[in-house]
């Protein structure tokens, strides 16, 4: 087990009705406070006047900037930054999924930032101070509302990048999984794949005997796989959207990885895809990771067999028997709930593969990639 | 699944000589603290010089206190607290394990209590402020260093009495799997009875549809059984032991009880024994969680039968059949480990059932507990 610093101090407030006391929650922050959504879905589900009335109840004023799109814009987050500098905003409160989350963590980090907040994202400085952030989750999937990160396209140059910083984990994460009964089924389907594509990152390492990360990480997948089954055929199941709901925050708030050296090359093929084309993240990680799990195994076939055996319960004594029938079940799982599993599904060609494989070659640690690696994958994409 | 927050700051710093860092740590919160720990052996270890090396190299100054013993007494809290008074000290960094912890947490909420500490054992009454603590691990068993319980005993009243508050969750927690590699197999054993013991307690509960937590119990439970076996038969054997060491927190941190009901019966009849007799809890929990198993099974044996087939991998098709083999699966894992297994072992007669089971009647939520059921209990346990 390698050395490791874990610590995740974000406050999860579970269940039903909890977004109904963000007021009290937020109080302990701030009393004057941005609050940033995506479209206006949540003021014809009713979620919006639930939370300002919250808020109002407590005497927090608010200034709104909504328009988050999925994979989140740089522009839209300088305005941000403007209207919290404008306004002397001191907290906020992201009410969405990850792509509010991260234009949210953006702008919180670009508020102390004298020069271009992208700079967080392109140069790797380190910011020191930044704006504290509460959340009202409404999609689970990025597993940004207790996260370090934040992934922020940059539309003007094709750019989609993230920046890690503890500053920016969320004070308070409020998670009621009757807010996603409404999530279309492709959404849902979306987010399941981005949660197990955070497990799989950390899964798939070369840290020796890190048997009880192992375990949970096998775990946390069984039970994703479980309860979306559940979910895709009857999206009003309070319970498997519940465990789906905190899955998706385990997924990504660090606990998976300790003791271990995580990979991430699978995120950044996929966030080349994203940002070229503009497509739903979890749709592109359907994608690309049966693809890269073809392409890698190799590198270590008793891991895949593990995979295979702890979470798709295959019992097939030959090792290179089961990694590729876990790999085909991870692909069919995805199909089954909806997802794409080909490139040309995506209406995406070869076009760009050497130019996307050149902005993301050296991702990864389980096997680390050259450009041409990163080219096949694309290739075996394609389908 | 039930409705819950959780949230657990601790800053857990995992690995091979971190105790070396521990002055740049306490340097955050103080310059002046109360160093707390039990026996001398961490003077024959080195560890104490690694320990007040670093916290001089940063300016800290220290006032000792010693003499914690296992089942932490409430008079020695009581010359902390006076301690800390006098010499105006503003922070307790415990080294140690859970007695030590315990122990630093009872000071740390007494010096601001203007009546007696015990009020808070016995009165229920909530502490509004306390001393920030911070820990170095040494004993992996008890979960205290990222907990937000403290149990004291009262010897002059033979209680045994825990009280909660996030008040006195470790700011910090300093674990290094090689500080245990010199613990004795005895107490290396009555560290994983506790470990799991934290673990039944939250597994065995009512709530329904609590599929992710149930198999992250699972996981947890299988990682300690199959790392105990290797740390019983090697001691030095640094990746069993570092596994064991983080499981011990995980089993004792929150997550594992999210959006469950827990039980805590066990617990507070181990308790009587050791407020009475001064065993080892672990060992205690060794002798009363089979007997509590025994005599709750009935009441939900598709649980235990789930236990069986996903932490014994007992495969059995009759629920009855199956939940009855994994308790005595549990009791002969206990046995092997080099743990007693009843209470005549511990030269412990039924002399006290009545006295002991009147005292944590009312116990238990998965199954409420009588005092005849108790005493019930305290009899299979005899052997």
């Amino acid at each position: 087990m390698d050395d490791f610093t874990f610590q995740c101090a974000t406050k999860i407030i579970f269940g039903k009705g909890t977004e109904n006391n963000v007021g009290e929650e937020t109080k302990r922050f701030s009393n004057k406070i941005l609050l940033h959504y995506g479209k206006e879905s949540i003021k014809k589900s009713g979620l919006y006047d639930r939370i300002t009335k919250s808020l109002k109840q407590v005497g927090i004023s608010y200034v709104e900037l909504s328009g988050v799109v999925p994979n989140p814009r740089l522009s839209l987050v300088k305005n941000g930054i403007e209207l919290c500098k404008e306004n002397k905003i001191d907290f906020i409160l992201a009410v969405g999924g990850g792509s509010v989350i991260d234009s949210a963590k953006a702008i919180a980090v670009g508020v102390y930032h004298d020069g271009d907040v992208w700079d967080f994202f392109s140069k790797g400085i380190q910011p020191k101070k930044a704006l504290p952030i509460g959340v009202v989750l409404t999609i689970p999937a990025a597993g940004s509302e207790a996260s370090n990160a934040s992934v922020i396209t940059n539309e003007e140059i094709h750019r989609k990048s993230a920046f890690l910083s503890e500053l920016v984990r969320p004070k308070f994460a409020i998670l009621n999984p009757e807010l996603t009964f409404t999530l279309p089924k492709f959404q849902t389907a979306c987010g399941i794949a981005d949660m197990m594509a955070h497990v799989f990152e950390r899964y798939f390492t070369n840290s020796a005997d890190v048997d009880l990360t192992d375990k949970l990480c096998e775990a946390s997948l069984r039970s994703i796989i479980k309860n979306a089954r559940i979910v895709i055929a009857n999206q009003q199941n309070y319970d498997a959207r519940a465990n789906i709901m905190w899955a998706s925050t385990l997924a990504h708030n660090g606990l998976l990885g300790t003791g271990r050296i995580e990979d991430w090359a699978s995120h950044g093929i996929e966030h080349e895809l994203s940002a070229f084309y503009d497509i739903a993240h979890g749709a592109g990680l359907a994608v690309i990771f049966p693809a890269w799990m073809n392409y890698v195994y190799k590198h270590d076939v008793k891991r895949f067999a593990q995979f295979a055996k702890e979470v798709w319960m295959i019992n097939e004594s030959d090792d290179e028997k089961a990694a590729l029938a876990a790999i085909e079940h991870t692909r069919l799982f995805f199909k089954e709930i909806g997802l794409p599993t080909t490139l040309k599904e995506l209406h995406i060609n070869n076009e760009k593969f050497e130019q996307m494989a050149k902005r993301c070659e050296g991702r990864g640690s389980f096997v680390k990639l050259t450009k041409e690696d990163i080219i096949k994958i694309y290739e075996i994409a394609l389908g």
